[in-house]
């Protein structure tokens, strides 16, 4: 398996958010992870006495942010499916005190498709609980007087409906999918290299997603293609970016160490989540691979098989 | 513009080759860098005058080196443009004591399909004559039982004919242009990700080169991107790895301190064939962007408008 690659670490200057002991791995169920066991094989008692430590590190947690794709479902043809146990696992928490977001890099499709299509799977969820990183661009562009080249997938377009594209002094970047051909990649870089000072905005850097069918290529890669072509480094909007982060706390009301991240992505969830002061659990469900439980620049709070493992967990411990 | 990309620089650890003072630079003719006036409007003592400290550089230079993309022509439709003076250039040079070799990064073309297509531009030039990344990293491929999934333009396919493809164990990258489709990256992709150990072997690591109707983006950011993507380094065959301009110089047996590069890339010719031992002249074509002349890391022996200067600089002084 690939070695992880050295710049997927953190930007520095940031102070380690104080924790307690890190790392707390459940036992795995099996080998092939991404397909966790069905719910319900373990008894009640055994899954308490394995969560014991891990339950401790949930004290005084408020709020929890949940990633969706590779935790609530792995995307794909025809929409997809909802991984095992997600769909009760986000109704128990939102029956529960804790407060609740949904904090995503989906960057294909605009809010309204993405909960049209969760809803449809049986999820509980409105486009107002979601944070995602396409309006965030779109209020930066703004603020800026910003004027983008859209690479972007068809899917998100209508998410930039209020932006003025005309005369372009930047380029935003999603993930484009299919949209990603060598002629719009040259395009934008063509706009990039005609800028006396280039802005790329990146709608996440994710290495790669899991689709049904499927390891595939996110954002990321192309965005590291067009900063090494044009030589500069672009702004990322959306996990690991502090500010996006913060902006999903700050909608629920808790602060970053009343909160735990829930994500499938050793970096992008949970390393992010942890530089802003979180906790943080990773998913063994999604994009995860064996490997992440021995990342080199990130440690999990803790590993779980599932979201309805760690909605298990949560919902032991918080109120103790 | 762009700043350049601080990872754009040398592979550590080679020592700096021993050369007289750096940077030696010939008056501009025009700020249009990339179209030089034509040549006959400076007579021939004001050119000698122009020269003289430049001419020094090239005391006992044996063999030159000649990029074919940028320096010779402007490829694009219908064969591309030669550049103007640049056929007479190298005949001039092919009549004159000095030895030359072709050395290119283009990974786009067969080095026959290449060489007929310069052939039907007037240039005097033969396949034998050119040292390409192709042929290269067909050698290393038999040499270590490597048999590649291939992610590289049709014109290029036939160099590939005598290699094992079948259940590939790396991947090679060139210059696919239009093939670097998002369904061909992500094959590529996931063929390195099934591997323990993922190998990717890059024809080059170009940023762009120009083509008549514009610049384009070369193999190197989608060579970062599946680096990115997988966490690997990609072994680079071409420019600017010392094995191939020793290669290049071994076919004409030169040593490097006796050859001088000549090139568009002030990344890739000049600072590669530098690292070598080697003197090197960026030319004003091509290419070629005024921020190189202020290259934060590399500094051409001398810049020139185009070959034909390049190669009344050599005849003049060469055998002085």
């Amino acid at each position: 398996m690939p070695r992880p690659h050295p710049s997927s670490g953190f930007a520095p200057g940031l102070p380690a958010p104080p924790r307690l002991a890190r790392g707390t791995t459940l036992p795995r169920r099996s080998c092939a992870a991404a397909v966790p066991a069905p719910l319900g094989t373990r008894s009640r008692e055994a899954l308490s006495d394995a969560m014991a430590p891990l339950g401790e590190l949930l004290a005084g947690v408020r709020g929890v942010l949940l990633d969706i794709s590779g935790v609530l479902y792995d995307s794909g043809a025809g929409g997809g499916t909802a991984i095992a146990g997600s769909v009760e696992a986000v109704a128990r928490l939102k029956r529960s005190r804790l407060k609740v977001r949904f904090c995503t890099n989906e960057s294909q499709k605009s809010r309204a498709e993405l909960v049209g299509q969760l809803r449809r799977l049986g999820f509980d969820i409105s486009e107002g609980e979601v944070t995602a990183p396409a309006p965030a661009a779109c209020q930066i562009l703004k603020e800026r007087g910003l004027r983008p080249h859209l690479l972007i997938h068809d899917g998100v377009r209508s998410e930039f409906d209020q932006i003025d594209t005309s005369n372009p002094n930047c380029v935003v970047i999603a993930d484009a999918g299919e949209s990603f051909s060598y002629q719009n990649m040259n395009s934008a870089f063509q706009v990039l290299m005609e800028l006396e000072n280039p802005v790329l905005i990146s709608l996440g850097k994710g290495r790669y997603y899991k689709e049904t069918s499927g390891l595939m290529l996110d954002v990321g890669p192309y965005m590291k293609a067009l900063e090494y072509a044009c030589g500069i480094q672009a702004e990322v909007v959306g996990k690991p970016s502090p500010e996006f982060f913060k902006s999903a706390l700050q909608a629920i009301g808790v602060e970053a160490h009343q909160a735990v991240m829930i994500g499938d992505d050793i970096v992008g969830d949970v390393g992010g989540a942890q530089r802003c002061g979180m906790r943080a659990l990773q998913v063994r469900t999604g994009k995860f691979r064996p490997s992440d439980e021995h990342h080199p620049e990130v440690k999990a709070d803790g590993y779980v098989d599932n979201l309805a493992e760690a909605v298990d967990l949560l919902l032991q411990h918080v109120d103790k």
